[in-house]
């Protein structure tokens, strides 16, 4: 078992680059925190390439990791490459997970439109997960799945559904072609979305916190559907909206 | 026009301290910040104490503000009394509502148990009144609704229903007197939500992030509903879930 004391060590530089964007995009790994967390990765299958654990702390007996290579560090060094205040003392590099093919003929698709807010992203691939969909595409101007507080935010649910970084233009151009139904969500027009019925396949668009579905993409849908607001709030939450429609639809 | 330089001054140190729920509690004033927001408090008929601006700001022309005391201040005391990283520039200290009468025959309650999250509590408030709920009872153990943070999270929306902090056993024994159903949400045992829907008065009981709505109430209630879990996620995000119920139950 290698062992590591200094966060000077090149090792621990190359962990903490993981925490960019560009360096996720260069490597194509990602770096995971928290027992939990991979507990789900190792549960789902996901490529582990790494473990690294505290030196304070205990890798759960019932894991099994025997083919995974771990690296004991200092407090020091785990707070170095955590990107929370209180660290758990266990973290993990992960490969990305490529597109998997899907089963177009019963596919539910939740397509997302420039959602920026960690937060909103992570808690939307998470109640996806809940409602049954079978993929989560995020469209240009997405914050980045591998980012560390959207992999919180999902509670798991990352490794639980492929999550596709794509081109929105060629989703929906690929489903037309498949005969699947694309809602659009919007604040003005549309239907009011508790007369729209979704059977088998369908793919959900939703869209940035402050501005909505671009227009562009709303045109080129099967329908627009909005949430009535009954009281005097101006809109709903992103993640709350995504949860209301996606639970409807699919019935 | 009263004027601040420094960050110093008693009254600085009096507006800092309604950061603090205990100020908070004993003044009965909470402080709000941002264009939007004091917007939304001007709008709603909330008293307003006082108004706070930053030297290179100007309060919007279209505001009625001549009845407010206003007080100018520098950037730095901005700063000083900011919950926020990069401060709009405008803050005011409100007078807290007090609980209004509610038309008992019609009324859509959310009461929440033990809710911590600020972000969770606000977006539940700002569904609670897109979903046309009349108030929202905030329940032992939950999170100060006057915290910059949950303030932040509701969008305004905390200027648009009452929301009172009560005891959930006190409004349960009223609602049952009244004979208004009280639906519990729960994970485990309970009715599918898609089975039931509500006519008129109703109240939707949402718990706890991690541990749910507590026992002691589940089994005071008229029926507990749960929201299947398609896919492998543990559970829905409490904001999301109380969004699909509050959406379902009003049809």
């Amino acid at each position: 078992m290698k062992r590591i004391e200094s966060t000077k060590n090149p090792q621990v530089k190359q962990w903490k680059k993981l925490l960019t964007r560009k360096e996720r995009d260069k490597t194509r790994l990602f770096l995971i925190e928290g027992f939990h967390l991979v507990e789900e990765a190792l549960a789902s299958g996901v490529s582990l390439v790494q473990l690294i654990i505290e030196e304070s702390k205990a890798i759960p007996s019932e894991w099994n990791v025997g083919h995974i290579p771990i690296t004991v560090v200092t407090e020091g060094v785990m707070r170095e490459i955590s990107d929370t205040e209180t660290p758990q003392g266990i973290a993990a590099v992960c490969r990305q997970l490529s597109d998997e093919s899907l089963d177009w003929s019963k596919a539910k698709l939740l397509l997302v439109d420039a959602v920026q807010d960690p937060g909103n992203v992570g808690t939307m691939i998470r109640t996806a997960d809940a409602a049954g969909v079978d993929a989560v595409i995020l469209g240009e101007g997405c914050v980045d799945v591998y980012n560390p507080k959207v992999i919180r935010a999902t509670q798991g649910s990352l490794f639980h559904l492929p999550i596709i970084r794509g081109s929105l233009s060629k989703w929906m151009q690929t489903l037309k072609e498949k005969n699947i139904p694309i809602y659009g969500t919007s604040l003005e027009n549309g239907d009011d979305y508790r007369k729209v019925h979704a059977s088998g396949a369908f793919a959900l668009l939703v869209g940035n916190e402050g501005s909505g579905v671009s227009k562009e993409w709303l045109e080129q849908t099967t329908k627009n559907l909005y949430i009535p607001i009954h009281g005097q709030a101006e809109s709903l939450n992103v993640a709350v909206a995504t949860g209301i429609l996606l639970y409807h639809l699919r019935g």
